[in-house]
């Protein structure tokens, strides 16, 4: 078979525990002569990205495709599963959790289904959180809510101490629900249960409201905490407006990626200046940002900023912040500081202006996921313990060109996904604030 | 005629520009036949408050019955009206703008209704802001939208100068949209036009989100705030929930009276510590606000505060901290200082904590009206309407016992309502927290 | 004392049990020194509205002020309660169950309080429905869901096997949550347990999405469903100005009052025709409503009305279409109907109208409560227990002149509230419509 | 190199109407240093769907990549746009129209750009209905309000007639936006247009609620309509729970293709039972519908249907409908008889059930888009305009693989999407209700 080499790029495949021995359930559950296409087999690749550019070489490589196995690596009856969440709070988490469990307990029929409380805190035994045994009653009605029903918390625990307590509680699969942090740890415990040879199913499921983990396009919670997002933008719009040479000054989540600020820009088509930790700007001179926005409010009387978090920080002097649980650098506080500013300029320059600033904060990543999250949150759940109950590990679920992938962590971790500044998608958001390119 | 005796209360009447000299162009529109309640008569009163203790003197007053009169004082068709708002942004305040130009332009046929653009500034014309006037291409879909179509800004203007615009521009009629500082506005504003004996109305419509005007129990723009405040403190619940000893801590409107803070906690019944700047409260002792949050987070690892933010202003160091453009006294920041000082005790005397502060500012005042407060705003603005068109001036449309009335300027001004620490609707914020009735 | 002759009103008292021998544990809980006003005293009343005509004889009666007794009849330690809801979902009926749960058990100290399962049916052995035994986990989340977690059910059951049940469970209070209808039975097993000389308290907490209970001005649910109703409209409107002569039905709640019709028109302010129950309306003739809904076609080319179902009932031809379990008189269906005879019309008439006919049906009753209704759920349910508390019986909470009141049931019941086809409000549906008084 | 060959799939490119001979004026608005990315390059194609077998053909066809081309065909200063909706209403239409105009006329500079009203209709001189021309002031909030700006109508009308109004309005470019209906017109258009040689391109941008329209696997509007489509069943959901043995009805949009139910079930996770038109079911017998139903009554007491409008035509008697003005095939009703066949039954069986039906008809379907379909039309909006810009007509714009095409009109219709019974989606639906794969 010389397909790969057809194709002429890497064809990445994930690690397995071992033969795939058992039929799966859903062979039976699913009426034997209608499941066709409901299994994916085992030559069953995605491409990352569907773009060819004809003439030049397409180095994009295929991965694993996810979805239900045919056969199987655990046998159902005999496995103990655990999931846990871990990190900040993204829409969905409940929903996840839910059908995860529901996957697990009902479909495949694995008796026992464990939520680690407050992340990978809970999987340390000096910390004293003991785990619940998820149930129907449980889960029943979470999906409705926000946050996480485990709870959750940052930072790393020993990977040796975590692997001790799956092989003490008998755990074998645990799903790691995080970001990039997380999936770091779940990589490490992957390599521990790996080196002690355990037969132990770590699988990772991204979790990240900056939609900024690589091999993700699409992370749940996001369009929700963007649905949010533009509503706040419309209360600063409606502020600016109400006001004499109003400016509303939204601050929205982004620490290094601006996918957040970039998407609620497009959907709400109301901003003028998008700010982007991708994108450097300056505030002064004739090609600045304050000249900019002098010459808008001029012009119309009014104008709204969006800035993410970590935008603009080299506007500040250096000086070490220190770093939170999780090891991210501490970030300053762009907000407060932009606003400064304005008004110093303005009061400089003329006429006086009415900033109004909003900081929605966590606001926009605790309300409850909507539909569109509903659906991509059980499509992720179903697909890790697809990937768990085949034998497969040290993977995270992916999504590219449409569709789920298995993505290696070693992959996946450290690399992240930025806001592509000379690509499409920016170019909406330069359509929909009519703002320059560039503020240098 | 004994009656006002035999009610042994004050009968308060508003101030008339004159006599009624026309005929309602509403008696033709409504059925000749079925307009017999439609209509007030002059002896119709309200009593200020149906509570009634037998054997104990009832001495509250009898305000006017707000609504339409059969005879008016403007003829229709030579009136010119304007409207004006003032002060900060609350949910209706286009649905109010568009209501008076309705009833004004369409059920009495004014032919031209003036929008005073960015409040009082707009009546100074050195300030050099020119009015619009209003259509019903204008105001089609205003209702829609958060905010004033207007524009409003703070602060009082020369009511010499104001009265000589409304004199030069020939305009009969002003509404003053706005709260206590715009109320003190157009009592001025009356008395200037009285001392000149001119006949221009000007009739107040009440514009409170801390629904703290006095003989306005209800005021537009206060439910649909309370249900944004609820939104956020079930986010707060959320991230409080999610975290290892996690509180959620939101800021909420009140500066001096704390009604969006104990009606959100009745809505929300999900928080814990509710305070207001009616109670002072002690950080610290044995019957302090920190201990008893101790308590709860001993005992169910979570807790949600909500603080209004006049709250405990005499915690701080007392210094001089200006006023704003309305005069009001600059408050310190209650939330962060509230969030630091809980973080310092838990770091004594343990466990660690997770603060989550939320400070939603604007989102709650910039959304668009609900349905309740849609109904509302149009109350208010017709009768201010039909207020006007009769001839009083001075006064204030008020609500009380689930009706509506006119109330002299003169009474309205200078006097809050306040949450009746003792009564029982903060009974209810106890039952829903549970939390002690004093921090002392 | 010689107030009562004074007020030249009657005061309406309601049944008590017995003498009022324990003090009231919230005593102990409200510090002492701080309950003045939260307590209500025996000589306090509310006036069944506060309006006030001078020269006229006000005949308004007097009712008792609901609110916590200092002293009341029940020992907690020692007492069941139970509740029930009856008849159609309205939106708050959870909120209900909850407060009233939590103003029992967490204030007062009540060990045990039983949800009775789908109404009257659930008082009814031979239904074989048993009743829940509430807790706080139970009761936790639901008053963020809509529906009644208890089930509900329409229709009556012997009050002698009712009463059976009571005293077999030995239940000492019975809270029923219901309409018309429900207050009706709880009026029967009131008579039935007095027959008796049992010490069971029956009171009613009134729940009518139509809002057309007397001495009860604003039902639980009313403004949730107006707003929902009002989300249908704007989907209407929409709808109507898409098409080319469009014209927007809605079919709304409403059997014999109009009270949603009304209020979702005033919210909404896009309807040009509503039609409710209180006004009979002709389709033919110049001054019918087809021609001018022609009028209306021609000059602005869309148009949307607003039906109650119970409007129209007498353009069916007479014919006896049965009653619901309830014994309520089924209803033709006017939506249809009206869609048809528009249909006709315009095929004839010109120009050829499309007509978008939406019936939200259960849609606006199911959703849960908004701010302004959680508020209102909590209010009617602990003043329900106050008064069980307090050994009052047979009455139901009522609402007036913005306060609440103890009704006896032996007055709320068969008389209905319909909207004062000559009053302010019904002035504010003319005015939002522009339609004519009376299609005649 | 042989590029093209090695994929071994067609290359499939769209008509052109001539040589590019403009600059784009973005290229100037674009900063020119960081445009790289931002324009799409000739060779740059999009296969269809990334999945790849290996060891097996892989036949998916590329597609042009849709975005703006650095030379244009037309000169913006002298072009003439016009826009127009056909078919039923879609969340997003005026997002479209206004992203469109924004794009053509700030970002292009295209001096003129009309409003055809009502569908092709507004194409015919001969129904009297004038165009629009659009403005900033006219488009300025209408992305915030459901339905369309321009009206629209069904069916088709003569392209000689079409074209030669085009060709007498001078109108350059044509954006169809509508379902599989207007893009059949949008072809012959086009073939006409091409029969006369006009420089007239003529641009498609697929608008269908039932997400079926063939290379358009995201159409906007359908995520909008599954939030709305899973909020009525939530409201199902709390219906059936609430009554004694209650079923929960809903029917849902989805004539030949069950998207919408299917999704707003995996959304939901609260139905228990989906019938979309793409799989036939029975009603009666041992594996039928009625007895899966029963066994859940028995079981759960309660359940949720939701059917598809299309789903069980075949159950009928058959009889000849007739066809809409689109041409489409009425249906008969399945909500209404479902709901008698369930009745009928439980009268045999028992027990006693309630079935509460809601068919929300329209109201899933005018209400605004939301922030994920805001963002959606946005990117089709402005790639129809950089295609017509371009000179490339005949085409429509597609989505697939994440990313957006020029889809050859002649391709596009005729072939509708169905939901893949086979598929991984359909594997959700069947582990969301737990249901058999079949009633057969």
């Amino acid at each position: 078979m010389n397909e790969p080499r057809r194709e002429g790029v890497p064809t990445i495949s994930t690690s397995t525990l071992g033969e795939a021995r058992f039929r799966s359930p859903l062979v039976q559950r699913w009426d034997p002569a209608h499941v066709v296409g409901r299994f994916v087999a085992d030559n069953h690749f995605v491409r990352f990205g569907a773009d060819v550019k004809l003439g030049e070489a397409n180095e994009a490589p295929l991965f694993e495709k996810a979805g239900a196995r045919r056969r199987i690596f655990f046998d159902p009856a005999k496995t103990r599963a655990a999931l846990v969440t871990c990190g900040g709070l993204s829409p969905g988490l409940n929903n996840v959790i839910r059908s995860a469990f529901l996957e697990l307990h009902k479909n495949y029929g694995v008796p026992e289904v464990l939520g680690i409380r407050f992340g990978y805190q809970g999987l340390n035994p000096a910390e004293g959180e003991r785990s619940i045994k998820l149930s129907m009653e449980i889960v029943e009605d979470i999906h409705q809510e926000g946050g996480t029903l485990l709870g959750t918390s940052r930072g790393p625990q020993d990977p040796a101490v975590m692997v001790d307590y799956l092989r003490d509680q008998r755990i074998d699969m645990l799903f790691c629900i995080g970001g990039d942090g997380t999936q770091r740890g779940a990589h490490a415990l992957a390599e521990e249960v790996a080196r002690r040879r355990l037969p132990i199913a770590i699988v990772g499921i991204p979790k990240t409201i900056d939609n900024d983990i690589e091999y993700c396009d699409r992370s749940f919670g996001f369009t929700t905490a963007v649905a949010e997002a533009e509503r706040v933008i419309a209360c600063a719009h409606v502020e600016a407006k109400g006001a004499r040479y109003g400016i509303g000054l939204v601050k929205l989540m982004g620490r290094e990626a601006g996918f957040i600020a970039a998407a609620a820009t497009v959907a709400s088509q109301e901003v003028n200046f998008t700010l982007i930790p991708e994108i450097p700007f300056r505030l002064d001179g004739d090609r600045g940002l304050l000249e900019a926005l002098h010459r808008r409010m001029i012009e119309r009387q009014h104008a709204i900023i969006v800035v993410a978090e970590g935008a603009g920080q080299d506007l500040f002097a250096p000086r070490e912040t220190g770093r939170d649980a999780s090891g991210n650098i501490k970030f300053q506080d762009i907000g407060p500081f932009l606003r400064q500013k304005i008004l110093e300029f303005f009061d400089q320059r003329g006429p006086k202006v009415d900033v109004k600033y909003i900081d929605p904060s966590y606001v926009i990543r605790s309300v409850p996921a909507n539909a569109e999250d509903d659906i991509l949150c059980d499509q992720f759940a179903r697909r890790a313990v697809h990937a768990a109950m085949a034998g497969k590990t040290d993977l995270m679920i992916g999504h590219m060109a449409g569709t789920f992938v298995h993505v290696p962590l070693a992959m996946a971790i450290g690399r992240k996904r930025r806001v592509q500044v000379e690509g499409e998608f920016w170019a909406s958001v330069l359509a929909a604030t009519g703002q320059p390119a560039v503020f240098a």
